[in-house]
């Protein structure tokens, strides 16, 4: 058993604040086990010396610890040592967190979704706090449909670095995350023309494409290759639904003649191209490729929320669109619901102003490409003839099985083992499709070998690589 | 000038929290300043004596009164007394709250604002807060579309008290507010039968209607006299949008044998009732009458808001929905933008659960009473002859002015003023129903005088009463 050093929860937990020492290091030490960050098993040191390491008063240590056993987090030994708990393969819904009435039926996890036990939930309840102190009276009326300008202009500023494409406060509509973006889109563009079709990948997310169709729009399936969506051929449609930076699911990027050939087709006939960014901040042996939006900002609409990258939990999207299509957006979204939360706009503008967003990114990162690398390790060694495909990126994983019984049977083995997984036949127009996508933010510790030991064994029941 | 005792403080204060004591003070005090608790011009104790008073270090006191005068809610006068800053007239857009970049250009309020100084700011503050420790992970993934269960609980809960409702959290749908639930709605009804007919109130909400028809309904207005709705001779329709408990805006109760024809109307023809319960829970003189959801579950779907309650900045929302309507909407809001915001949720389900929002509620309900009494004593007083009609209740006053240029300037006056009015002909079919709707949640101090002249001089220039 490894005895962890005052220096090593220093190290997870940062910087002392001036108050709310106690809410600091439970939330801290919670989200380190949740993480992986403390490992499994892992015995801490006395609450003495870990006192005296991070310069906070002994009682204060001792009632953090009693908290976080008391929710599962932390274990009690025998001779009063107390070890991380392994947090890895506990039924989801379960921790951390105490029990209380009123908890809903789990909802299974949906294979992009981020491990949300990185969310920075004291940052966020912070960030809440100051912007509670800051609205002005003003702003707790009816909000601005088009978003509240603070949020805008911060987006705005992360934006033109993080994804290197023009972004101005007044190009931007905050939304309820991209599925709402999606659904306004569609009905703005059902009045276009040719009317109401639009193209989408092959294979593409089955949400997108039920998006689309719920607002009424054909919707026509274009093959995706190695080099992302082909861009020979491109049917007439008024728009194009793309993921360039990281193709879901199948994780390759646009080839850089695609991306101009993509262009100018939709200059070519007035078209409008719908750029879903959903994980491209992930971008794990490299900066992302710019977006699409940054080639041609007056045919780019670029469509993200924090959905990958803080919780889908927050339903916080955004657009960036040319200004027609922003303005009829904007309508559309006051039509839908009069404009987003102001309180939550103002905390996720806090986030980013005050570098707690980009700080998570970073630790999201680096937890993720942590994981992905030890899986994708454990599959080289004990399942070399497992065929992963995509770049170094997001949060999920693609194994391609020609066979649909092997297909459906690691969908359910993975999600048996609380994986979440998706039958890659489900993305796809075309029948030869086959596969599975596996949701891998979560997959750590004991997870791993399980998810080498279901891969491997679907693989070989499909005759790949044998 | 009044002196304010030490006892004045602990009064409007409440009990002195365990922690945090400095935010405690500074945002109760500027809850009391803005709410008009604390009146314009008295003078605070002196700091030693509000910090024995209220068991805190006087240097708490201190840093708490220096804040709040750099914002303007308090004055520093000569001889080091501090008065009570005078809110009511100050432009809107400007206070409380330090001044920062990116304040977006005012929005004006709506008629149906209420005061934004009465937010509970520091109560939901610590609701967010206290959500953030005790949402488990699984919960912080993709929101159910039908709402947060545990907030489901708590809203039936309060419901069926304050609204004598039959409700149980399965019945509950979670909405971004009653215009998204009346554009959802909308969709479920634009494929019943008589194909999208929908029987509105003559004269309504012009916003209630833009949103029945942005879903594609046919709207049939149906009069409103002194007892709510017309219900001999109801077309054939679909649906009926109504508002039973103070009808918006002419504010009359619908009467006891309206209902029941109402509801026969409604089973007779398979249609559903869509009770609008905007400000039932601001009624100043009694119980708010029991909602028509009581007469007839199986046909009535009842829907809310925190908008009027709280404020429209949340986007938070309910339908208590009869079983079919309830699937069909759900269905409808997960295709809309997947679900609501699972941190807000969860931060109203505290609210209600630990007793803030109640204590929130009767807060607000005796400081609208209070005001709106004394605008009808002034207006008794110097202006007997505007005629206002409407029960005790709300946030809204109507006039009748038979003149359409008294009805322009009135409006035109009362905005100059800062008060939030519009054109009463503006909310209705026919064209004879003319005056003005004004905003009174803010009303108070020298902005009574105000109104009251300008009424009265409309009044006076349209011939009513003289």
């Amino acid at each position: 058993m490894r005895r962890l050093e005052p220096e090593d929860l220093v190290l997870v937990l940062g910087a002392r604040p001036p108050s709310d020492v106690g809410a600091w290091l439970r939330d801290g030490l919670r989200d380190a086990v949740a993480s992986g960050r403390l490992e499994a098993g892992a015995a801490l040191p006395s609450s003495r010396s870990a006192a005296a390491g991070l310069g906070v008063a002994r009682g204060t240590v001792a009632a953090a610890v009693d908290e976080l056993v008391g929710e599962g987090v932390l274990e009690s030994r025998p001779r009063s040592s107390v070890v991380v708990a392994d947090l890895a393969l506990r039924p989801r819904g379960t921790a951390p967190g105490p029990a209380r009435p009123g908890v809903a039926t789990e909802r299974p996890a949906s294979v992009g979704s981020p491990d949300p036990g990185l969310f920075p939930r004291a940052a966020w309840a912070r960030a809440v706090r100051d912007a509670m102190r800051e609205l002005l009276d003003a702003e707790l009326g009816y909000p601005d449909p088009q978003g509240l300008l603070v949020l805008r202009e911060a987006l705005a500023g992360h934006l033109r670095t993080a994804r290197a494409a023009p972004v101005e406060a007044e190009d931007v509509v905050i939304v309820s995350g991209v599925a709402q973006a999606l659904a306004l889109l569609g009905q703005v563009l059902a009045g276009g023309d040719p009317a109401g079709r639009v193209v989408v990948e092959d294979p593409a997310s089955p949400g997108v494409v039920e998006q689309l169709r719920g607002a009424g729009l054909d919707v026509v399936p274009v093959p995706v290759d190695e080099r992302g969506l082909r861009t020979d051929g491109l049917p007439d449609a008024a728009a194009a639904v793309v993921t360039p930076a990281h193709q879901f699911p199948l994780g390759v990027v646009l080839a850089p003649d695609r991306r101009r050939e993509l262009v100018a087709w939709a200059r070519d006939g007035d078209r409008l191209l719908l750029e879903d960014d959903y994980d491209a901040e992930l971008r794990y042996d490299r900066q992302p490729v710019g977006a699409l939006r940054g080639l041609a900002p007056e045919r780019v609409a670029l469509l993200g929320s924090v959905s990958k990258l803080l919780s889908p939990a927050l339903r916080l999207g955004w657009v960036v669109a040319p200004p027609g299509v922003r303005d009829a957006l904007v309508d559309a979204k006051r039509r839908a619901d009069l404009g987003c939360s102001v309180p939550e706009q103002a905390a996720f503008a806090r986030l980013i102003a005050d570098g707690a967003y980009a700080r998570h990114l970073r630790r999201a990162r680096l937890t993720y490409q942590r994981r992905r690398g030890l899986l994708l390790d454990a599959l080289a060694r004990d399942a070399p003839h497992v065929p992963v495909e995509g770049v170094a990126a997001g949060l999920h994983l693609v194994v391609r099985l020609p066979d649909g019984d092997a297909e459906a049977r690691a969908v359910s083995a993975l999600r048996a083992a609380g994986v979440p997984a998706e039958p890659l036949s489900g993305t796809a127009a075309r029948g030869d499709t086959r596969g599975v996508v596996v949701g891998a933010a979560r997959v750590q510790g004991p997870a791993v070998p399980r998810v080498v030991e279901i891969l491997r064994a679907a693989a070989v029941g499909a005759g790949v690589g044998v």
